[in-house]
């Protein structure tokens, strides 16, 4: 067996115990009885140390070595196949990182995750951050160490970032993020001028049938494969990759709220679909190219049918007549329009995963910065709620009454993942970057929604962003892709003329 | 760490592994999109081929050397305490059953048994057992196999017979099926001689959805603690254990014969409370003492409450009102003692899975009979058919019309399970000896049925049969149970009592 071809065998074993890994943790989520869960912690921790085993393996090593592949030229000699660069990039990024940590680090940071998740659990609930704040104390901490073993030279809060968002730094986001800022908060103002719209028909009571039956529709609609995935109910709706052909999704029905689940079975569909159409061939099959770019471009996938296909007037001139009898009676007597109008409302609220369009990115906005000056040692933990306080006031100009809906309400930190959040915010401006580009290369994405065309959007998707998989670094690829770097103006210019519409000004 | 603490140890990822092998396998016959079923067979072969290197791992063999545990001696010395010489006995018979078979052997096996499947259900389609016959001669070429590398000594059907009945020879099975089969031929025959039963009004169309919830009333009924287990859907009803607190059951729904699924749901009930009643001490939690005594045992514990409890007149005396008003208005005009009569209707017919109580014995002699020849190379293979439909005459009266309801009914032999089919019947003989010895130790089963009480027979259940677990080789549970070895006559009184007052003779 050649080189490559043995590295390729050893990944899929890697790859086979993953997608084990998310059968058990799907089922978790959905059908396992509330006994089982204690056993089924163990089964995954035996998984997850196997599949650590086998990333850590020195033969990997010493394959990726013989190949020439080495942390300065991770791709090894320019002699090799595009793909097989590719392909040892990727790999040596996932084996050096792997092979970083101690493996008492890891065991220790896998305990006192799961110790800072429950105490951030309790907190939460009590609204008593003093509770918590020794475990986010201790999460930083670790966090740092792990920084620390993966780059000792770099800035900890870069290291974590790249974690998500390969190539990306803390300079660079702020950039990105302070141009984006200015323009949110600008765009909030002048729709804060405008006489807000009336959704309160979308919570009128809708049962879970009616909203299971539109969440079938819509999986069709946007050409998800049912016999490549399923769709379930849990408490919070995710996407989990089984296997190459086998892609679920969950939602959540709330009878008091149908768009909760009718926009996350598109958002977790354009999740699915990301995950389906990476490049079915022997070199990626079971490789650790079979996966996203990164966070961001995977969120990129699940907003840009959420919000710019899913969110939009053509879409609804579409579809809105199937959701009114499924709904029936529900939605009799609201006009397309409206019901345009009602699902892009856009107020300034607590909580990020409720929040619009447009008030969306200040709230990662916030957290980026937050994070950032956690790990930079600027802002100590006691200080959080504070600091907390005053950027919701200062971005979004509401203040939360309790640490519960403010500081405590993500899990993300307590299990500590930071580093993280920005990709929920790079998610849209990349997906702004791919419609017009879109445009640019002749397809008018906005008519093929009109037109119930969505077949030539996925098709341009599939083609420039599903199928590459993580051949390229999130930087290359929009490159490649759109001709020039990540920009936010994209996703301003698109933010600006969508509400100029829905608020008319 | 002790010796026997290692085991413990080992035996516990060995667990862990055939528990996640289950968790796979329930979703592929549940919840898995279609298109999944290829790479859901390398995950399980991945799963598996990992099961087998930890069973036969060589420190598995010098520690029960070490312990003293030996082919001859496999328990060890008398002076280790009871169970753990009872724990030693079962690992190395199983380390032994691993490590005696070739590599190779298991190799060649698993993909000549999956051609097999597949020919043989092609061959059932086609009722060509012509096509069929090239690859059961090599299923049978590969059991004489594997029944020399196990015991070179023995005979090759005694030796696969232990395989899930350990201790049983065909001597012995043969002499205790001789007697049941004369007592169920002139027991049939006095029933042949009585008016048939109507049992026409099973036949009324009855909707999933009323049969779904009897089907959750019954197992509540029975005790089912479905914080530990569940109830799904599929093809072919079936209990699978993916951990010590989730043992999980099917069942399936035919909407022009709603019995099917009500006895599914209650003989499979049965195999779960079995699992779920294991002693969940440290000894046992995880190891291979948390196992079925046999197979037979484990038929014992469904078709007890399948037929024993679940077909009397008690049962229905209590259970028919809520059946009724579930299915209503199907069993509308219906009565008592109507019902009890359906669902014990007798007639001899051509498929074992659909046989009644009595005929359902006859069925599982003739397979006895014709495997222990196939074996011994009394009959050839090509003489199957034949050898079959006189069977089929001679014991129950009736001759298939063509193979495909003949001797390629059963997917048994298909994929190599030589010597399973016993465990059927002998289920019921060990069902009615519990039922006895329940009665001699001063508990009215039949009366606690009457008063609704199914508690205290669970309870005995718990602690005769299903807390010990594999403690025992089933031919000790019977006799430490029950006072004396397996014996036909209690069913077959059983049999009698019953249908003389179905059939009133």
């Amino acid at each position: 067996m050649k080189p490559i071809e043995r590295l390729r065998a050893l990944d899929a074993e890697s790859k086979l115990l993953e997608h084990i890994g998310a059968a058990l943790g799907w089922d978790q989520e959905t059908y396992m009885p509330s006994g089982a869960i204690e056993e089924r912690a163990d089964q995954l921790a035996f998984i997850e140390a196997l599949a650590h085993e086998k990333a850590t393996a020195p033969e990997i090593g010493d394959l990726l070595g013989a190949l020439g592949s080495t942390g300065e030229n991770p791709g090894g000699p320019e002699s090799l196949p595009t793909i097989d660069r590719a392909y040892l990039r990727v790999l040596r990024r996932k084996y050096d990182q792997a092979t970083k940590l101690p493996v008492e680090l890891v065991s220790e940071l896998a305990k006192a995750t799961s110790l800072s998740q429950a105490a951030w659990a309790e907190a939460r609930k009590n609204d008593d951050f003093k509770a918590f704040e020794p475990y986010l104390t201790k999460m930083l901490g670790y966090q740092k160490r792990v920084a620390a073993c993966l780059a000792p030279d770099a800035k900890p809060y870069d290291t974590l970032l790249d974690q998500y968002e390969e190539g990306a730094t803390e300079a660079q986001i702020a950039s990105v993020f302070g141009a984006l800022r200015t323009d949110l908060v600008l765009l909030l103002d002048k729709i804060r001028g405008r006489p807000q719209i009336d959704d309160s028909f979308l919570r009128r009571r809708s049962p879970v049938d009616g909203q299971a039956k539109a969440s079938e529709y819509l999986m069709k609609v946007l050409s998800y494969d049912t016999s490549r995935g399923r769709l379930d109910t849990t408490a919070h709706p995710f996407t989990t990759t089984l296997g190459g052909s086998d892609v679920r999704i969950t939602t959540r029905y709330d009878e008091d709220f149908f768009p909760s689940s009718v926009f996350s079975t598109i958002h977790e569909t354009g999740h699915a679909l990301y995950e389906l159409g990476i490049d079915p061939s022997p070199e990626y099959r079971r490789t650790s190219l079979a996966e996203a770019s990164s966070m961001a471009v995977h969120e990129s996938q699940s907003r840009l049918w959420e919000n710019t296909v899913g969110r939009s007037l053509g879409f609804w001139l579409q579809h809105l007549p199937m959701l009114k009898q499924t709904l029936s009676p529900v939605l009799d007597g609201v006009g397309l329009e409206d019901f345009y109008r009602a699902v892009n409302r856009v107020e300034p609220s607590l909580v990020r995963v409720e929040a619009d369009e447009v008030t969306y990115g200040l709230h990662v906005i916030l957290r980026f910065e937050l994070e950032g000056r956690l790990l930079s040692g600027d802002l100590a933990v006691s200080d959080l709620p504070a600091a907390w306080n005053e950027g919701m006031r200062r971005l979004l100009g509401v203040v939360p009454p309790d640490d519960a809906s403010g500081c405590l309400q993500d899990i993300h930190w307590a299990i500590g993942l930071f580093g993280y959040f920005p990709s929920y915010a790079l998610g849209n401006l990349y997906g702004a970057q791919w419609w017009d580009a879109m445009k640019a290369q002749g397809l008018d994405p906005k008519e093929a929604v009109e037109l119930g065309d969505l077949g030539s959007i996925l098709s341009w998707l599939r083609t420039n962003v599903h199928k590459p998989g993580a051949m390229y670094k999130p930087g290359e690829l929009v490159e490649r892709v759109t001709g020039s770097p990540l920009d936010p103006s994209h996703f301003v210019r698109y933010l600006n003329d969508k509400y100029a519409g829905v608020y008319g000004f």
